[in-house]
């Protein structure tokens, strides 16, 4: 019997379900033609990501000057002894929902693992999620 | 007395060192315009982000059509309860260096945790590097 490390591909909805219990990961973006990558704190509502921001951080800036700027985003969690766990791929777009109703309300949703300032709230609207789990397969 | 979840900033040395002991991070690069963001193993050798891919990656492909392709690399490691930890970005160039006389064997040190067929050694060469550490502050 032979023991491989085969990915198993994830189902959209099984993805996002990682994605919902997850606290973080990365987004990625373009400013000037050159990819930006910022780790982020993020709450999955109602089927978007919500990530809440500084005003001026690079993220904030690249979304104000282009609403609905396409990302991509990515999480996991990879157990370090073993290595297996799972991880996340969506692409999408983004944009400031700091002027929504429910802004306050998405924000704190969002559990910042670093104490600064926050006061803008984006959204991103995934097109596409998938996703890899790493176990054994026999 | 106070405690603030304050990021404390790395100098480039440190965030290097930090990158040599971890396995692996996520790379952004840019395809059409779009930003793209792959997780990856790597290893950290003679100051460059070694990683080792499929020919047919969407990174292959990237740094195929476009030598010195702009990237940026992130990597981290964060507790699951504490949420202490460290997160470093790194802004580079890539190249295929697959036919470099050292390329099997700089391959070889970068720890795979997928059993894919690898055959294309990509380096990264850091421009700016950039870090925080994530701990509690008096």
């Amino acid at each position: 019997m032979e023991h491989e490390r085969e990915p198993v591909r994830l189902e959209p909805k099984v993805a996002m379900g990682y994605l919902i219990h997850a606290e973080y990961g990365r987004v990625a973006f373009v400013v000037d033609g050159l990819p930006v990558i910022r780790p982020l704190n993020h709450a999955v509502v109602d089927g978007e990501i919500v990530v809440y921001t500084h005003h001026a951080s690079a993220f904030a800036e690249a979304v104000k000057a282009q609403p609905g700027l396409p990302v991509s985003y990515q999480s996991d969690e990879i157990k370090a002894h073993s290595h297996f766990g799972w991880s996340v791929l969506v692409t999408g777009t983004a944009t400031d929902v700091s002027d929504h109703p429910r802004a306050a309300q998405l924000g704190r949703q969002v559990q910042s693992w670093i104490d600064r300032p926050h006061d803008m709230v984006i959204a991103i609207h995934p097109r596409e999620v998938t996703g890899l789990r790493l176990s054994i397969t026999h």
